[in-house]
């Protein structure tokens, strides 16, 4: 069994987050060779585009981004955030798009994409699916050792997305 | 002042109507020279994926099929249909993901990106916004001189855009 690497993504029309999760294969000699090992987070951060730019450009930039850090980090899967649309559908719709090249980007490489909702994310990640954002990031800082909460904000969504995948799915 | 070529495409889910037309630049020998030319349609046709396809893959096969045709026409804008998202919301976030790949594919070549919505498309070939899709397919037949309405279905609708966003311009 070997390590298995995810990138989770939570796209956005501003800021993509997105955060790199690495899971050790587990080591037969410990105390307790079937336990999964703790995961580690080898990069994460935000992915930003200016406001002002026509949409094509900013998906572009989304687009170059999410390719550097697939061919960065070579994941076996990249977990994406489903869109969640019943705030603003105009928004829904936009974000849609960045979903697009991301999953182009993933095709493209032939990585597996596997989605969550928001629900399920917060779910996986805090027990409780109405979690806020502050809970999401502070279990995320807790259960990656990290000192401060993963900055900038958007990178801990990123890193709860794959963080669900790594939950939901059993890994041989 | 030189000939115009507008890419013109209906996003779909599983169809993608695309169709290319040129405008030539007028004849200063011409008895109106101040005359539009009327448009020719050098190719149009239909990107067709696959239901069971994953998205991701069927999402790279839109985006490889307009990279193609965007190379082969060079056109000087790419216009592009907006989702009309009352009808089915789950179906238009889809179709948003596809159109992500189609601005991702014109950004790259720095082709700018035109957008229209459904009645303004409509209302540009037919002169109503509340036309079917058969008046709009008999337009796009007469408007471009051709002996049948131009097939597959969602041809006449790529072509529609084009022609949208010809009327819409004033080419200087």
């Amino acid at each position: 069994m070997k390590a298995i690497t995810v990138v989770g993504i939570d796209p956005g029309l501003e800021r993509v987050g997105y955060g790199v999760l690495v899971r050790d294969a587990p080591n037969p000699g410990a105390p307790n060779p079937g336990a999964a090992a703790a995961p580690s987070a080898p990069a994460y951060g935000c992915i930003e585009t200016a406001r002002g730019l026509p949409a094509a450009e900013r998906i572009r930039e989304v687009y170059d981004a999410v390719s550097a850090v697939l061919d960065e980090h070579r994941p076996d899967c990249v977990a994406v955030e489903q869109v969640f649309f019943t705030r603003n559908i105009t928004s829904a719709l936009a974000v849609s798009e960045v979903r697009g090249v991301i999953l182009l980007a993933a095709g493209q490489r032939g990585i597996p994409v596997a989605e969550y909702t928001p629900n399920q994310i917060k779910q996986a990640v805090t027990g409780s699916g109405r979690a806020g954002k502050r809970q999401v990031q502070e279990m995320m800082r807790r259960l990656l050792r990290l000192d401060e909460i993963p900055r900038p904000d958007d990178a801990a969504d990123g890193l709860a997305v794959a963080l669900c995948h790594m939950n939901m799915q059993r890994f041989p």
